[in-house]
């Protein structure tokens, strides 16, 4: 048995990020990507031929050679996902940058990541501008219009009387692409999260992380997930709008790229190009479901919806539930995902999701995991809640440069240490209940702030709650609370608490209560609570 | 990175080998398995209990450890998809045996097996009575009634009022299920190929090989092949058999079991059934066409016919295409697949698979290939044939105890020898042209028995060819023909003679022809051709 030895992770294999090739030889004629802001429809052959020039550009004009970073400041375009593609052919690794990060936080990022080239978006030059650069660093436009180191070396995509010769040149000569054999365990993406709370941890992402999740959204959906016709809603800077392009891309499937969310947008689209799948933070199905448009928009075509990011309200689901759409919750994380649990429909009816739309589904495929306890952890008992712990070969391959970080992430036996709370009832629905980060101790006993906040939003007055812990000379720290009201609901703090305490411990029962506009949100999507704290209860 | 060091294919995961038990989470109440003789029709939850007896059987009343091999001699049963699913959650190794064997045959594989158990089914207690099991080795009978061992351990699975009781106690209990943490590294079948030209070749099939190309056919189609409802043709001896059932299964798709292939019943489930795919060997689908009941069979389910094994002639495929029905050709080996080309449909029509239906498609998404010339291994220029190799991490692992083997077979960088010739066009479907160990060499010049048989085929008066290289004094090895005429078709052999002077160089004409009836098959439905040399040429 000679090959027993063999690490597959290890061996370079041609396929290996040649996910624009691969999909070009099995169905070089169907479409693949829409971008309807500039009305570009490209079929798998096409982006081939554009994932080709770009990686020309990278590797030959560039000169860069795998395992040289490049970062990307860019709103969704087909030309960050030339660059995609062309970084898995080339063996360059991608560092996407939010473009909601303040400037300290970007020149941090590219500190720490030291690009040999920094890609931005014509909409982001200010900001490119503004960022300090490494020696020898080249910044490129990414232009609608004009010329540009970019748009010239892609001229051959863009020039209908150039392509057909590329093409020939490229598919009649195969050992002309610069496709290069690449291992699975090499990285692929360097991807930041957080950054609102927190210095933005930069995650290595591998070849293999990203070709099983595909796997394993694919799979384990039975095939429903990945041929769809997709709505791209996610930015390219979150590992999420990867993560929504690549199992479609993989399976053959049709992508619509929104250069930035607009409901309006979204729901045209939707009916525009038979949309049957979407994935959304609460935030955007709220605003679609309020939109003028929504009551007449064609929603036939949709099978379903999925949420993800954060946990997302009955509320919000019931206009779509309503008109017979089906969407449920999702979970993963960056670290251990992007996707790890998903909701799997068995039938058609809405019954089943409707009832259990509080659970994120099943643990995927391909994904072990273990509910333990945070200290010891050893595995809860039945069905109490304990940090869930995520194993898959879509684990991450640990954060750059952060080896602290990593050894508490990393467990032993391949775990990564999700941080969050959560539960399986007996037929192996998870639901998440909160972050252990945000539990905190009041006199001795442990509040998770996602256990008031969910009592709280089921009073008929209440749109919206936010609890946090802030400190407290007696107790250490005591439970607060910012709430949004319902549109003409007649509340006050005193009804709020006399409610609150007929349901919870006196412990858990918000002690000062502020009511506000709206919650501030992180770019994820997750309750911003340094934010809460800091603007609503300042000590001052 | 503290993670990039990790080998996934050496971390023990939880749903490495626990199939049925994570489609049964996923899936629990869709039916998986239906076995007409018997008439069960059974969920995956209903799957994953009976492999949890099973394993019980395996680990608790047998005591067998990871890596212990059983050997199976069964027809296509239930029972038997029990045993590779309890393998799979256990550990233990199955190798399947062919029933089509002699006596010596299987003792001798038996013999390097070195089974601790043999599973036999009822029709075959006579084979497995005469092998010479090692010390300690239990025999244990596949029963179709009555009691018996693996009866016994299976009982709560086909007695309705055990099934609560027992599926209360695995789901309210998961740490009692017998599933234990395997490598995709970890050996999960023997499977033997060959047997009836030479000596049986065990190849090692591992977790990683399965899962792979599980993956691999499911992505490659886009997800079109995987969730299907699929007629289960192939015997379970083969690595097609298992290859068809396994990927259905983890798409969470319906398998119809056939005990053993007969055409009638094969038509009547096929309309009753709904069944959307089926694969084949040649020899099946002319029985299929030529049975009576195929004209008023409704086929209308049926979305696509993939045939393996072997070549197949446009005759054999046209009365499917005249029914509309697509059928395509496929390629794969033990070793390197099992499947590593197909044919994927971008449309409904039939026109662009009747043009090529001479290819076996297109490599599949993670399958590597090379064109090479045979003794130098470099790539072959443009379309000229030369050896095909293989690379994917559904590779085999190599052969049981046999490292000369290995060495021919496994060559640097992780290819696989497949010993078959082919080319590619332009558009990178690849035809297989022959294989390299029948090309003979006749006065200095090669040639390919599989080229004259095409081009013999192509006379209106004959049905079959068989063509190989017999002993000549003068030429060193001289090509002869074994011919199958057409029903009512007046042909003798000078006539063909002069046909193939006409098509082919004078040192590729059969020197003798004999008409036969039919021609000799191995049992994985390639023709024999030394059972041709010796029954219709033998020299005397």
């Amino acid at each position: 048995m000679a090959a027993q030895q063999l690490c597959y992770d290890n061996l370079p294999m041609d396929w290996v990020g040649n996910w624009s090739g691969r999909r070009a030889d099995l169905t070089p004629h169907s479409y693949a990507i829409y971008e309807p802001i500039t009305d570009r429809r490209l079929t798998y052959r096409q982006m081939d031929l554009r994932a080709e020039l770009a990686g020309k550009l990278l590797s030959e004009q560039l000169q860069l050679a795998p395992g040289d970073p490049i970062c990307l400041l860019s709103r969704n375009r087909l030309e960050a996902i030339d660059l995609y593609f062309a970084c898995g052919k080339t063996g360059v690794v991608l560092a996407p940058l939010s473009y909601r990060l303040a400037e300290p936080e970007l020149n941090d990022l590219v500190k720490r990541i030291a690009p040999r080239v920094l890609f931005y978006d014509e909409a982001f030059a200010d900001q490119a501008a503004a960022l300090h650069l490494p020696p020898g660093c080249e910044a490129i436009e990414l232009a609608d219009e004009g010329e540009g180191v970019y748009r010239t070396a892609l001229q051959a995509a863009e020039d209908d009387s150039l392509i057909e010769a590329a093409e020939q040149d490229l598919f009649t000569h195969p050992a002309g692409t610069v496709n290069r054999p690449l291992c699975l365990s090499d990285p692929f993406l360097y991807v930041h999260t957080g950054g609102t709370t927190s210095k933005p941890k930069i995650c290595v992402i591998s070849h293999r992380q990203m070709v099983w999740n595909a796997v394993d959204i694919l799979a384990s959906s039975g095939g429903a997930l990945g041929p769809q016709r997709e709505l791209l809603t996610f930015p390219l800077f979150h590992i999420g709008g990867w993560n929504t392009l690549t199992p479609v891309y993989y399976a053959g499937g049709f992508t619509v790229l929104l250069r930035s969310f607009d409901p309006g947008d979204a729901l045209e689209l939707i009916e525009n190009e038979q949309i049957s799948h979407f994935g959304a933070v609460e935030a955007m199905l709220q605003m679609m479901t309020e939109d003028p448009a929504f009551a007449s928009t064609d929603l036939s075509s949709l099978e379903s919806v999925t949420t993800a990011g954060a946990p997302c309200s009955a509320t919000t689901m019931q206009p779509l539930w309503d008109r017979g759409v089906p969407v449920s919750q999702s979970y993963g994380l960056t670290e251990g995902g992007p996707s790890n649990f998903l909701y799997v429909q068995e039938d058609q009816s809405l019954e089943e999701i409707r009832e259990r739309y509080d659970s994120v589904g099943k643990a995927m495929f391909h994904t072990d995991y273990r509910i333990v306890d945070p200290h010891s952890l050893e595995p809860v008992n039945g069905d109490s809640p304990g940090v869930l712990l995520l194993r898959s070969p879509h684990n991450f391959d640990g954060y750059l440069d952060d080896p602290q970080r990593d050894e508490l992430m990393l467990l032993e036996g391949g775990w990564v240490y999700s941080g969050d709370l959560a539960y399986a009832d007996e037929q192996g629905y998870v639901r998440i209940v909160g972050r252990v980060d945000n539990v905190f101790i009041s006199g001795g006993e442990n509040v998770s702030p996602e256990e008031v906040e969910e009592v709280l939003v089921r009073h008929a007055g209440i749109d919206k709650a936010a609890v946090v812990g802030v400190d407290d000379s007696r107790w250490g720290k005591v439970p607060v609370a910012a709430i949004v009201s319902r549109p003409g609901a007649d509340i006050d703090e005193e009804q709020i608490r006399s409610y609150a305490r007929r349901e919870l411990a006196a412990f858990k029962v918000p002690r000062q209560i502020r009511f506000v506009d709206d919650l501030p949100l992180t770019g994820a999507g997750k309750i911003d609570r340094q934010k809460i704290r800091n603007d609503f209860f300042a000590e001052d």
